[in-house]
């Protein structure tokens, strides 16, 4: 069966036709400004080796949780989608034959972001008239296969193509931002920046903190024997990845409890660390002081700040023993700010040269605790809908939750989040979409005019984050 | 007064006409399907013994606590509504008398399901053309009561005519099945099945705990003395369920903590129970131990295991000590599913051969937790809003925030859970007319197309619900 | 630039056609309504001397948090808007300069409910036609000052063109009602009642507790030394404050727990805490008891009792202890209500002579604990939306989630919670419209029909507060 893939121009605008109008003028204002990716997970290896992407399969199905997890969940086996495992054991490598399964489920994903996202990058970046199914799949991936070929589908010229401005990697702190220096050195002009992301050092739960700290002592070229000399080292690096362009650092936690011990309190559960004698409350409580240090560095250094908090991460042991991280087996936990974010709060949130971007995978906290949070500290900003939230009905939420307290200017603008590259515009799109669609509600309700929105239109759509992020 | 009973053709659908219109054609599709009633609360009495109700306040109103917690919560004393009290003294025994009441205050119910359920039975099935009101209510409760002494108002003729294909009921794991075995021996050929639900021997803190498996001990005959003799009984009688026509168990559980314990400590904490010496701790670490047992024994009969948590039962001891239990006192709780879940989906949620399918009351996990573990687990499924959430608003809000991550096809379709029988059309034609809203919202946003939302639209109403309960 | 401030006559309502209709015509049955404000901060002594206000920034901004906030979360200080600090230190005293600062920074406030507001009280109450902004700021001060030296903008001729039926104050236990006296003994017919809430000699933790304890001696006529004498002096002003026409007590606690201890017990820690060595449990276990209390003596004198639990006072310590209390720096908390409020409603509950007006800032909570609550205690009913949620998009969400299990006649209409009296009309004015417009919806989906739609409006708009708040 073939149908035909339509991108209708109005597609998710409310079907009243005055806020349609309007969200459509307001769209067109903003659908071709240049993309600001802040936030994202995209290999910055693609840009600087610039080399053709080997495959429809491995570039668009393997490295996206978003789609092999719906498979699984429908009873598809990880090996037969060709996820990589841990010990080389068996996966499928037949990548045609991926394809074929994806074309046949593709119908799990309506209604879903990935459905949307998928139809936009199918059709606009590579040009495909069908619909993906069961009887397409073999002619799409030839189709794709053939265009990955030529050189308007090498990294950099999507990126051109793409109309990025900035893009973010995440990095390690022991990253050696080679890529980035490739890059840098290139004649190319785009302009892809690290993020400092110390996690696997910072995280002394993990069985692979002791020889992450070793990498971090040889990187930084400080003998990390100590808290202080780990300190020198974090900042150290940090001066790095600040010289190769990065403007902001990102944490991962599991809860954002913040509190600073005492240097004597600090530096015994760091040696407990390195004897790898932590506790499980010396882990908390490491993770609550080190966000104290890193909102510290963050006032002198000047990198802007963001906390994802709440995955509790490999919730699937089977899947993460056989497939390692990031395999679509993070599930969000119960979230609280108002008590843990207080002490940071309190020591640096009034404090103008600090910007903490705080997201959430806890919707009820949004009108309950972020927007009267940041809706008060200066130092305090709102991510976007982030995750499973980053859809449609998500965005819609965080919008109309989160606004009438914090208003917009508390908030910046859009993170795609994304490793898939191809399906950067596809989501920058649902985004100013949505963006667009709440702000004509308001006008349509004469909440706001329309003046009024085409402001706020632009600032959600570039304004914010460039601000925010520093990337002016 | 007497006003018309309206039951209007595009009830319930979203004003706009681009959605309207696709939505009632969706529903056109769908609103003749038969009924799937995987899980409620009808006596299969009526079914066996076919008898003609008594009267429309026996039929309706005694035995719906939706109805009768509305009118206690304004003031009407629980006597005055003939609720039978639990030591027989006096309530109301005139029928008339209490329907007055309950057409003087139908005005309460404007806006709840009860109230759109009510103005569905009354007309569809009782051919009332009055709405309930004070000066109608006598003439209502004529007509009703001439009716129900018709054959056409014999439970089996009402089967019949709703078209349900499959009714399964909920009983004790002591349940003989009596009125089950009489209905298929009878020559009338409606399914009506059971479905195994053990909490009665599963809650030790209950008073009733010790005599409920002695009782178990006879049912299954097996001298239970110990916990290994227990687990044979409850295997017993799910066999036993299971050759009546069960398809699947259910659990009523507080938290929904899951981890198995030893056999010796389950025995000692077993032993303790037998001695009616249980402790706080053993009750909820026996609940989280059986919700284990319970799955492996899904996987090893094929039974379809349902969670229901999250309800504090009884919370007013007042109206409990004077009326019992299911007497509109039971208030949801906070609950917890990506820590308490973790175990029980380690261990047996990436098999097949389980269907785990998981309800709440707590409206903040649908998107944070239970649409991100159903999205990747695959046993894991969702349950339709449940209780207080089966309703307009409350179905809306479930669709939308569990789509986009979990897809339609982690869903189950819809569930009555109803103890009032001739409620259940009404109630099922809510479903499928906010499903097709749903959908046509969709549609007329452009996120799926008509054909994907006829396909989504037969799935949601029918599909679904037959094949993740195994009812084919 | 100058911009016309208009109010369009269909704000807020949804710009379906059909929806829109109905909801106008409904929002024309109740708009001229007396306005009823049984919970507010307003300052008796307005009233009592009925003096002209001095300047729009004293009148408008320096008083409400809910603008002031926002500037600071965008950088401005606190000083600089004129926020009088505690120790007198200098903060800015040039009126039009901190009304200037208002007008550059007035766009912060696009899609606010403060936004909304203050168009409608610049239009409406004082005549302003041009939006305020850098521009015009100024000229609409000169307008706004000129205004106030007039005797239709005195206190009494604006609560009278209001028309306000009754405005209840907040009172502390302490206060001699000098001011509520002094309006009783005018000749002015306005009804200004007070309202007791005692917190500040409830909260034993407060530094100031013991002064206060001090004060209630004094004002009762009591010597305080112990609990028994302690509940006779807050019986004793409860009968005072109801003989100044008080109707209601208010109660804000950080949880609701509730739970009475014994007479020995309670003594121990009421002597623990006038000797100054509370410790936190005794704080909690107090606050637990005396909700227990307050219900006993609102079943005894009548007052109806409101439970405002939630909120985290004064998170940011540097803003507190520069500027004091409500400084927009209060932050909401996870709050949960069925286990906290068991004990309370078993006890008091089921009694129909108590009146519980229970509120929230967890909206989490509607659907899963409050609604099915007041669906069922007969005492219990719920309070509007509050604070943060005290607007278009917060309003609607209690409704959506509330009407279904509760029904409209468990909630008591709408309370303004405002310290900005010239507010008050746009507040009223916001509430009635999203009201029709919620129960239009419900019409235009054939939920309810257009007669039920208009008592519900009529309830909503002015019958449920009166009756909740014995306002007769």
């Amino acid at each position: 069966m073939t149908e035909k893939i339509i991108l209708n121009e109005n597609r998710f605008f409310d079907p009243d036709p005055s806020i349609r109008k309007i969200a459509r003028e307001l769209y067109e204002g903003v659908k071709d400004l240049p993309i600001i990716s802040p936030h994202g997970h995209v290999d910055p290896r693609l840009f600087s080796e610039n080399s053709p992407f080997p495959d429809p399969t491995e570039l668009i199905f393997i490295p996206d949780h978003y789609i092999f997890r719906m498979l699984y969940s429908q009873g598809k086996l990880m090996e037969s989608l060709g996820v990589p495992t841990v010990d080389g054991s068996w996966t499928e490598t037949d990548h045609r034959k991926i394809w074929q399964i994806f074309g046949e489920h593709f119908s799990l994903f309506a209604g879903t972001p990935t459905g949307v996202w998928l139809a936009h990058e199918l059709k606009e970046v590579f040009g495909i008239e069908e619909k993906l199914n069961k009887e397409t799949a073999q002619n799409i991936y030839d189709q794709i296969q053939e265009k990955l070929k030529t050189p308007a589908y090498l990294p950099r010229a999507l990126y051109d193509r793409f109309n990025i401005e900035v893009l973010s990697t995440t990095d390690k702190a022991t990253d050696t931002l080679e890529h980035h220096q490739t890059i840098r050195e290139s004649e190319w002009d785009g302009r892809v920046i690290p993020c400092f992301r110390p996690d696997a050092v910072v995280d002394i739960a993990s069985p692979d903190w002791i020889s992450n700290i070793e990498l971090l002592s040889e990187t930084a070229r400080i003998e990390i024997d100590s808290y202080r000399r780990y300190i020198e080292a974090l900042e150290k690096r940090r001066t790095f990845f600040k010289s190769m362009g990065a403007t902001s650092t990102d944490h991962a936690v599991l809860v954002p409890y913040t509190h600073r011990f005492s240097e004597n309190e600090v530096e015994s559960i760091f040696q407990r660390a390195l004897r790898a004698e932590s506790t499980t409350e010396d882990c908390a409580d490491f993770t609550a002081h080190m966000l104290m240090e890193f909102a510290r560095m963050s006032i002198e250094d000047g990198l802007v700040m963001q906390i994802h908090p709440g995955s509790y991460r490999d919730h699937n042991l089977a899947v993460y023993e056989k497939f390692g991280t990031d395999k679509g087996c993070d599930i969000p936990i119960q979230t609280e700010y108002t008590h843990n974010l207080k002490e940071l709060l309190n020591v640096y949130g009034n404090d103008m040269r600090l910007t903490l971007i705080v997201f959430t995978l806890d919707e009820s906290t949004y009108s309950r605790e972020l927007a009267p949070l940041a809706g008060h500290y200066p130092a305090m900003r709102l991510g976007p809908p982030w995750w499973f939230h980053d859809s449609i009905e998500g965005m819609t939420r965080f919008r109309q939750r989160v606004i009438e307290t914090a208003g917009v200017y508390n908030t910046v603008g859009f993170n795609d989040d994304t490793r898939a590259f191809p399906s950067i515009p596809a989501r920058h799109d649902v985004s100013r979409r949505i963006d667009s669609n709440f702000l004509a509600s308001l006008v349509a309700r004469h909440i706001i005019d329309k003046r009024e929105a085409e402001s706020l239109s632009h600032a959600l759509a570039y304004d914010l984050v460039k601000k925010a992020y520093k990337l002016d």
